[in-house]
Formats: structure tokens, sequence, C-alpha cells
């Protein structure tokens, strides 16, 4: 099952590493728990709608751009599982080996 | 404040209303109880990520397509609160006229 929040925190935890942030800083300008973000970010909580928005705001990213990123993100997963599950037997195995082998 | 989970409400109730189902229909499918399915779709309820993909399933929407249209909300409330914030005041009043005359 493709969980959101996964995707959401990955998004998120790229996004405040590529502005060279710590977790400090964004808990600080969101006033969310350091504890709590990082638990978002490692997809392990949920994040409330509210705090979501904190930490966007705290990003200067709008909330639009992180959920859009995470539609691509989800999509590109839909499509693998799409594509592992219509694979034939046969190909599945030539998979595993050829991962077994890589 | 922009709430994530009111656009979210309303993208889920627009699918399920389009499709002509019930909120039972989809409470039956996803195995998510009745109440909280009608929550989560008038943004009272912040949906989990489980919850949220097995309304998808029951749907047969992919998560991508619902986040994607909940992005294309958010950037529409977002332009709409830029629009106004960079309004000067004197037309936030003729605005606010218009609104009471219209």
């Amino acid at each position: 099952m493709i969980l959101v929040r996964r995707l959401l925190g990955d998004v998120l935890r790229q996004q405040r590493l590529l502005q060279g942030k710590t977790l400090r800083d964004v808990s600080a300008d969101a006033r969310v728990s350091l504890g709590y973000i990082s638990e978002i970010e490692r997809g392990q909580k949920e994040a409330s709608s509210e705090c979501l928005a904190a930490i966007c705001q705290a990003l200067e990213l709008p909330l639009s751009r992180v959920m859009s990123q995470v539609s691509g993100e989800l999509a590109r997963e839909e499509a693998t599982v799409a594509g592992l599950t219509s694979l034939p037997v046969s190909a599945k195995v030539r998979a595993d080996v050829t991962t077994v082998a890589a």
C-alpha cells in the first residue's frame, strides 16, 4: 500500500535540505516540536493540516507546490507497482534474477 | 490558513458524487466507518494515509490523481489569497461593496 505520509515526509525533508535548514530551524519558525517534524519527515506520523501549513510557511513553500510534488511521486510509485503486477510470471522471475545479479 | 483536509474532503466528495455512489457504498468497499468518511468529506477529520488509500481504492481512483486535484485547488486558493492581500485598501473596500451588492 502506497502511503501518502511517507512521500510527503520525503518531499518535506528534501525541500528543507535544499534550503540548508536544520530540523531546529524549521521547528522554531513553524512553532512545531522538533520531534514531531522529524517523525513527519520519516513518514512515521501523519501531519495535521495546520502543522503542514506551518511547516510549508517556515520553508516559504506554497502548499500547492508540496502537494504537486507528492502527487508526482505517487504517480511514479503507482506506475512501478502497475508495471510489476502486469509483468508475466517469467518476466518477473527474470527481473528478480537480474536484481540479484546486479 | 488554507487547510489541506478541507480541500481533500471536497475532492473526495466530488469524485464520489460523480460516480453516483453513496457514503454507504464507499464505506462498505473501503471498510472504513461511514461516520469517519463523512467527517473526512466535510473537512472535519484528517484522513490517515491508510484510510485515504482505502477510500481511493473504493473509488477506483489513483491517489496521485486525487492529490493532483487537491494541489490544483490549493493553487487556486493561494492565488485568491495572494490577490486579496496585494490589493490596495480602496480596492478591497470596493470588492466588499461589490460582493454585498451582488
